[in-house]
């Protein structure tokens, strides 16, 4: 053990308090280089159990955009603010997150939607479309996925369907999609009853799925898609939006998709808000102001696409709506 | 563009629904093997802009703890387990983070605080003592830090300054520590005035410095220690615990170390209450309500030693406490 007695450590005081910049820094920098900033951010994955099952949160990434005047269509602009500064958010601005899951449920490995698709990351300039760097990054092969189970036809999760060539970005496995989301998007005089935002979305599920045919099922709203993993409707942001409960042993997980969507907070804090893409807005509400009373009363553990990054947490009552609570972190699994 | 007519879609749609289980997962399981569960974590380490500055947040791990009768000095147990559950968190046990950070300055690389020591790694399982594991990850040499910034001398915040041999482990940084703190554990007849729980911290303090010597500089309380980087006093945790303000261009954070410590979500939630490990109690509190007062009031960005990782975020006002809102994750930097 080396000597450092009290008179040791008192004589440093004395010295140090010589002088008001200390002396020892003065004459430190020139020997060492500085370090070069790095620029670069961790991998957007995180890993935590249910029950004997392994989740793994696996960001596509994230964009700015700016606030659109009908956002949230029975809100105004001033009220949209207060709600992003009412969570430290700035104004006039609007984060969206992406982020998918797969859960290995040690005799399946099931991917919970796909993001925006590799073809995203360079037109973003890495911003989205990172959710296959992500799998890689997380020790997870594409090819080794079994089944992937779409919530809803969006873009930000059905893009991912196919890799940067536009060929199945998940080769080996079954494609699973809500029967009435199919059914809906499949049928194009269906584009008269959604939101003007959304009309695009008829060509885009074309072609998505034009190119996986033969993998693609279809799964009823109260199905066990795959065993741990249950379909639950909760309809109005899309006419056949699902949500997913994932169980193993006495813990579960919600896996809520798009229950609240865009920029999740202000939702959450004002349930009663429409966003711009709810197809059948008074829907979308009823199904929200349903799971989150649930979840809430139940403390049930929520993943959420649109929640930041990883996206997992509980669902606290806050004045006449919710918060989201997210679960710490856990360094190790 | 590829044949996918409506007709398609509805066959399909008819087809699905012919069985309660669907035809395409029967047989699917059979020809792939199924995804060894992974067991592994991402690294914890994550990294935002304050102006031009980087702050990487370098997770030392974290562990589990039983609930100690005396954990809050002026609460009891059903109080402590009440303020837990309100942040769904179970009972009668505490997790406990440690999330040192550190920050290139574009001149200067700074290391505030340094986790358990990587001897803490094997010791624990990996539970902690992870923090040079994740320097690594986050493409941070130990050798490359110019300066290692101390921000009160418990173990927890000093034991990395030592690798697991009792060397160095940032051998080219000059370590800086508050004079205040190191007049006061300096000076060993002063273990009366520390709660039992901290007393064997004066050996502790001996044997970690000791090692260090000529290394050594001290900062009064409200020094620049580095350009950018200014002392701030909250005492009370600790006599000379001291927390830092970093700034750069409009932007800064506070990296308020132990201002709430333990489980700090509960201690945020009751300021009032008094930590175990807190060395002065009222005045630990004061500290505490002046800072979070500033934090709520200017919306300061603040980043919390004991916070779960990445452990930075806003403090909004809640009752008659605070709450600690997570900044949300950015994907890119």
């Amino acid at each position: 053990m080396p000597d450092l007695s009290r008179r040791t450590l008192i004589a440093g005081t004395a010295v140090a308090a010589t002088g008001a910049v200390l002396p020892s820094l003065a004459g430190l920098s020139p020997s060492l280089a500085a370090a070069p900033l790095s620029g670069r951010q961790n991998a957007g994955w995180y890993r935590y159990k249910v029950g004997d099952f392994e989740v793994t949160v696996v960001s596509d990434g994230g964009n700015l955009n700016t606030l659109a005047d009908t956002y949230v269509r029975n809100a105004s602009r001033d009220e949209v603010n207060a709600a992003l500064a009412a969570d430290f958010l700035p104004p006039d601005e609007l984060t969206h997150t992406y982020t998918p899951v797969v859960v290995n449920t040690g005799k399946r490995l099931v991917a919970i939607d796909t993001g925006l698709g590799p073809a995203m990351f360079a037109k973003s300039k890495g911003q989205v479309g990172q959710h296959h760097a992500n799998l890689k990054a997380a020790g997870i092969d594409a090819k080794t996925i079994d089944v992937v189970v779409i919530s809803h036809f969006h873009g930000d999760h059905i893009n991912g369907l196919l890799d940067a060539d536009g060929q199945p970005a998940f080769p080996n496995a079954e494609i699973m999609v809500p029967e009435a989301e199919w059914a809906f998007w499949a049928d194009e005089t269906n584009v008269s009853k959604v939101p003007p935002a959304a009309k695009g979305n008829f060509g885009n599920v074309k072609r998505v799925f034009s190119g996986l045919g033969k993998h693609v099922s279809q799964y009823k709203s109260d199905d066990e898609v795959v065993p741990g993993i249950n379909a639950m409707a909760t309809p109005g942001h899309t006419p056949g939006h699902t949500s997913h409960i994932v169980a193993s042993g006495k813990d579960s997980v919600v896996i809520q998709a798009d229950v609240t969507a865009g920029a999740a907070s202000i939702f959450l804090r004002n349930p009663d808000w429409q966003f711009m893409f709810d197809a059948i807005p008074d829907l979308a509400v009823k199904s929200r102001r349903k799971l989150y009373d649930m979840a809430a009363t139940e403390r049930m553990l929520v993943q959420g696409y649109h929640f930041p990054f990883p996206s997992v947490g509980h669902i606290a009552r806050q004045g006449e709506g919710y918060r989201f609570v997210p679960a710490p972190w856990r360094p190790t699994l």
